[in-house]
This record gives structure tokens, sequence and C-alpha cells, in this order.
């Protein structure tokens, strides 16, 4: 494709792709797209070793890193340990967890181990400044402004910082911040998203920050078509998560693929019991639990939420692949709606191809509507 | 434009709006596009007036009509008067609504109104009938499979017959029972609305049906890039509603649109609490009360809910227009997230040419994206 997007960033085909998984990254990349590694899960040194392999397996091509580096969260500013923040999570949460559990003829562990403070964004400058040591060509955000250093740090280095945004009054405060592309998400998308919907949020945040920077369309684009759709509407390209979850190189747990693979696009639910930021998920009885209707338990905020749920739901995955029916019943992944159009497994590269090989298609099928 | 559905319906632009005001319908359809007539809410001998009118203004130009015969409701197949319907709404949601209003400064009615069961669809074949005495070219149905009296009236006169839908499995079944045209809807849209968003409803409806008869793409599509995108995935066209409320022909009141034109995209809620289907409108304490979390009442079935609710809501309604403020806090109307986008109020000629522009805009921004 031609546009000022790919120029930029030295790439064929302006389709952004998050993923946790390198060989995702690296495939996309090396098919003309652009690999975003997410790098919240990793330790410092786990994301050295990543990014090492991955500058191996594309060449110079270029790829980004994602940090959740989050704008607001308990104990910001207060210097607390994971086991301060801990001691924070009520035992009421911890109690509904434990009889969630044994509901689903799980056991709770004896001794409650509670997950790393990751969405607390406290390791977000030390995985940064790992990434600096290597050829990353963007740094990307999500849940609020990114920290200055994050923003200073590209500007010396003449990187990109992307921020994620789900409506367009966050956009504009993004762009006033100084960020140099942003990534407009709908409802429909994997992970933590906002209400309104990406056929809506994208005209809007182009429309409200009026050309200042890109814009990527974010949220359900899973197609080719629907890519060609946003560009259309002006959007510079795509930005995807839930469609790379069901490649040959994902590292997506079998019975979870299987889950994808036979969900239509109504299994999925927008729910803060996860994380206790909005995001969307499969649809399981550990969602229903925390349903707004179910009785009094308001999720906990960013990121006491996840230190309880993180290490159940790992656990629930683990019984759920080894066939237990109670875990197969709550287990739960961060998908979008799209995945009702995710219907085979697929090499990564072949996904890519695919997505061109529909975005004309599609523009053949505007033009022909024209008269003449 | 050139289209295969230009043609069948002797239309020049395949945008079709939905709207209660026949000033709107014939507007639309005399710019080019195909107006349809909302007639759920008319007596019979109201909607002859209605569409006698609109005959004259079109001359000949092509326009539909729409009615909501719901395929389930309260009350179905039991031969029950109104009053009978009415027996069936539980005092303690009587006592919600006043107990509502009283909060509000409203003092109740001493003699409760309750509202016609226009969506018990017990008067569509009525309304039906008078639409068929007139030269309508469509037929439009929503909340299920049409009843099979409208299909064979369309099938004996050769009139598609169209359906909404907010569900591939849904658009899968109006096509078995005979339907001609589908309406894919996502959850963005004004009015009745499912979970999934527009941007994947559309490709999902068009593959499981596979060509069967042709798409349109609703759900806040108020700009021709936003159609133009929906076309380049391979919608026919588009179907829209909410952009009209804020025409100078729409007899939306003067509070309610300056309440649309001040509404961002986060300012809509998809609730029950109005008709007991969702449904998407402005976000107010009259929704707030219906909301999931309130405690233990769940919206009545179609259409007993609609029929303890509109009297209410319309008293509301006059009320806010004389400036009440407890009144303003619970006015709401159907609109979908596009609301977003509707900043300034103009002819419904104007809206269509807008259209038409943005469209041939679109689809060279998605042509010049192309090498070469
Ligand atoms: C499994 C999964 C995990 C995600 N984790 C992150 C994350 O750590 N950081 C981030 O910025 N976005 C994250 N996202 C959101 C993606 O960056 C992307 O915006 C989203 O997937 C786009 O919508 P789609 O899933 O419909 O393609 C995640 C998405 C998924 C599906
Ligand atoms: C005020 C309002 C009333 C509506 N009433 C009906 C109706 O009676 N019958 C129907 O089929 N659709 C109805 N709809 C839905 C529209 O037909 C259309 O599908 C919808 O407005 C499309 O989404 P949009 O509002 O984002 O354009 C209504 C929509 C609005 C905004």
């Amino acid at each position: 494709m031609s546009s000022a997007l790919c120029d930029q960033f030295g790439i064929d085909f302006p389709l952004f792709a998050f993923s946790h998984c390198r060989d995702v990254v690296a495939a996309v990349t090396n098919a003309g797209g652009f690999g975003v590694l997410g790098a919240t899960a990793y330790s410092p040194s786990q994301l050295d070793r990543e990014l090492a392999w991955i500058d191996d397996a594309v060449g110079g091509k270029p790829y980004g890193v994602d940090l959740i580096v989050p704008a607001k969260f308990e104990g910001k500013g207060e210097k607390l340990s994971g086991s301060d923040l801990a001691a924070r999570i009520p035992q009421s949460y911890r109690d509904l967890v434990d009889d969630l559990l044994r509901a689903h003829d799980i056991e709770p562990e004896p001794e409650r181990r509670i997950g790393g403070a990751s969405l607390s964004g406290n390791t977000g400058r030390e995985l940064l400044d790992v990434a600096l040591t290597h050829p990353v060509k963007l740094i990307a955000n999500a849940l609020g402004v990114p920290p200055d250093y994050m923003i200073e740090a590209g500007k010396e280095r003449g990187i990109p910082v992307a921020a994620l945004v789900g409506a367009k009054e966050h956009a504009v405060k993004q762009v006033a911040a100084g960020v140099d592309l942003i990534v407009a998400q709908g409802t429909e998308a994997g992970g933590h998203c906002g209400e309104v919907s990406t056929l809506v949020v994208v005209p809007e945040v182009l429309e409200a920050i009026d050309g200042a920077v890109p814009v990527l369309a974010a949220g359900g684009i899973v197609t080719g078509r629907q890519m060609a759709g946003m560009v259309a509407m002006g959007a510079a390209g795509a930005w995807t998560g839930s469609v790379w979850l069901t490649t040959e190189e994902a590292e997506t747990a079998p019975h979870t693929v299987a889950k994808m693979l036979a969900a239509s696009s109504r299994d999925t639910v927008r729910s803060a019991g996860r994380t206790g930021k909005p995001s969307r998920q499969l649809k399981s009885e550990w969602t229903d639990a925390w349903l707004p209707s179910a009785e009094g338990h308001q999720p906990l905020p960013l990121p006491l939420q996840s230190m309880l749920c993180e290490p159940v739901i790992r656990r629930v995955d683990v019984l759920a692949a080894q066939g237990h029916q109670g875990a197969q019943a709550l287990a739960t992944y961060f998908v979008g709606q799209g995945v009702g159009l995710m219907n085979k497994v697929k090499p990564a590269r072949e996904v890519v191809r695919e997505f061109i090989e529909d975005y004309l298609a599609a523009a053949d099928r505007l033009s022909n509507s024209l008269p003449g």
C-alpha cells in the first residue's frame, strides 16, 4: 500500500498486530505488517530475551513494544510493596473467589497466591529501559496518558509513542500530552475497552484531533474488508489483537483455541471482573460471577482485582487443559467480538496475506459502486 | 451509485431512512434515498392519512413502511384486551414508577394511564392492510421473524419484505422464512438493538447468508464515510434512524434536540427499561432506575413494560419542554451512539447531499491507498 504511515514505519501494509507471543510479532513483521509485543507480563530480563529473539528473527524489519502503564491505580505514589497492596484485598473478595472455586469442584489452595502487581505500572520504567536497548520502532501504551518518562524517551530517540483510547476526549488529551499515534479502539475489542463502537469512535476521534497525528482503527477487526472500511473512513490502518490468538504461532491453550473457534460474536462480555477495568473476554461462569447484577461485589481497583484473580484464572486454565469440567466452565480469555469470524487455525503470515487480498477486494467493491 | 439494489428500488443512492415523521420520509425519498415510515404508533386511520400525504409529496418516488410485529410477547395467542394485559403489570412496578416521579418533584397522576399495546403486534395486520392500499415499495419488520401474513402479502404483490436483525443466527432464520432484505444492525443503533457491533455483525451476516439476499448495514451510521466503509465490506447500502432526529423536518421536541446536539457517543445506554427489550437511548435518571444493578426490578416482557412506561415518559417530556428540572433529568429518547457525531440541525435533503459527498470522498481515500 502507499501511505504516509507505511513510509514512516517502513512497512508494506499498515496492519499492526498486538501479541504476547514473539513468534506472532516476528511473523507479522516479516509478512509486511508491524508486530507489537505485549510486554507487561514479562520481567525485565525475560523481556530482554524475547526482544533479542525477535531481533534475530526479523533481521532489521520494524516492530514495537506495548507497555501498560495505567495513569491511575491503587497505591499510586505510596511506595507500597506487593504485600502492602495485597493487604488491601478485602477478605470478602477472597471468600467469593474460594466459594466460586468450590462450587466448581476446585479446592482453593491453602496458601492463597496473590499475583504480581504488573497492572500497577510500577515496572513500566524498567521494561521501557530494556526495550530501548533494542531497535524498537514503536512504544505503545494503554489505560491513560503515558507517563512523562515514556514520552520523553520517545522524543529523544525519535521513536513514535502510541496510545490506545476508547473515547474522543481521551484522544484529545493524549495528543496534548505529545503522543504521536492514536489507536482508536471500539467496545468490540478484546482486552480493556470503552463503551463506544469502532464504527463510531474512529470518525469521532478523527474529527476531534483533526489530523494532528495519524489514527489507527482497532476493535473487532479480523478481516481485510473491515480494515478497508476503516481506511475509507480516514483511519491510517488497523491495530488488531484477537485475530492472532488462533494462529499457529500463538501460545493460546488448546482448550481456549477450541472455545474461540466455536464462539459466536455473542459469546464475549465486557466485564471489570478480571482486572478492575472493563475488558472484553469470553463469557464464562467466572465472568457471570462478576456481573453488576451479582450481589454486592464491585470489582476492586487496578491492580488489586487482577492480583486476586490472575493466579486463580491461571490455575483454572491448567485444570481446564486437563479436562476438569468445573474449570472449563470457569475458564475465560481476553478476546473481542471478532471471535465470531475466527473459525480456523492458520499461520500468522497466512492471516496477513488474506488481510491484503480481502482489503484489495473491498477496495474494488467500493470503487465499483460508483457510477461510470 | 450503480448497484443492483439501486436498480431494484429505483433509487440513486442506497441510503434508507427510518423515521416516524412523514416529512423526513418524503424529503429523503425526494433527495434520491429511500424513506421508511415507522408506522407502529399510528392507528390505521392515522396511518392512512400519513401515507396519503407522502404519496402527494413524493410523486411516485419509492418509499416504505416499518411495522414492529414482535414474534414473542406476553399474552400472544390469548386474545386479551388492553385491560387484561394491564392487569399483568405488578403493583410493585407501578409503585417504582410513582416513587421515581415523586423523587423528581412530579406528582403521579391519580388515575394511572396505561399505554396502548402497540408492541403486542396485535394491530400489525390492520396497519399492513392500510399500507397496502398505498404504493409502498418496502415492508420492514423488527423483533423477530415477520408473521406469515406479512411475508405472503409481500410475495403476492411483489413488495420486498425487510427484517432487522442483530445477530447472524437471526439472519439465517429470516432468510429461511422468506425475507427479501436483511438489515444487519449493530449494538450502537438507536432503538431496539443486540449486543454485537455493526463492524462485526455485518460481515458475520454476509458470511452466514452467503448472498441469498442483499444486506443493509445499520447502527451508528450518520455519515457517508461510514456508509462507504460498510459498502466496501459488502453491504448493499445503509439503513439509518438516529441521524434524522435532528433534521429540520423531524418533530423531535426542542429539549430533546438540544440534548442530542450536546451528547457525546458515551451518553447513550442500552437498556430494557423502556419497552422490556434492550434498546439504545439517551442516558437519564429514568434509564438509571432500570439498570441491572438497581434492586430487584427486571423489566417486564413486551408489551407490558412500554404500556407502563410510555405514558409516563410522554408526560415527562411535556413537563421537560416546559422547563421542569426533574422532568429534564428523567427525559430520554431512542438514539444511537452516532449521536456523538450529530452536532447541527440541518434539512434532511442536506443530510442526504452530505452523505453522498462524504461517500465519494471515502471511496477516493480507499482507492488512493492502493499502490500505483
Ligand atoms: C489477549 C489480549 C490481551 C491484550 N493485552 C493488551 C495489553 O497488554 N496492552 C494493550 O495495550 N492492549 C492489549 N490488548 C488490546 C490490543 O492491543 C488491541 O487493542 C485489541 O486486541 C484490538 O481489538 P481486537 O481484539 O478486536 O482486535 C489485548 C488484547 C487481547 C485480545
Ligand atoms: C427514535 C427511533 C425509533 C425507532 N423505532 C423503530 C421502529 O419502530 N421499528 C424499527 O424497525 N426500527 C426502529 N428503530 C431502529 C431503526 O429502524 C434503525 O435500525 C436504527 O435507528 C439504526 O441505527 P442508528 O439509529 O444508529 O441509525 C428506531 C430508531 C430510532 C432512533
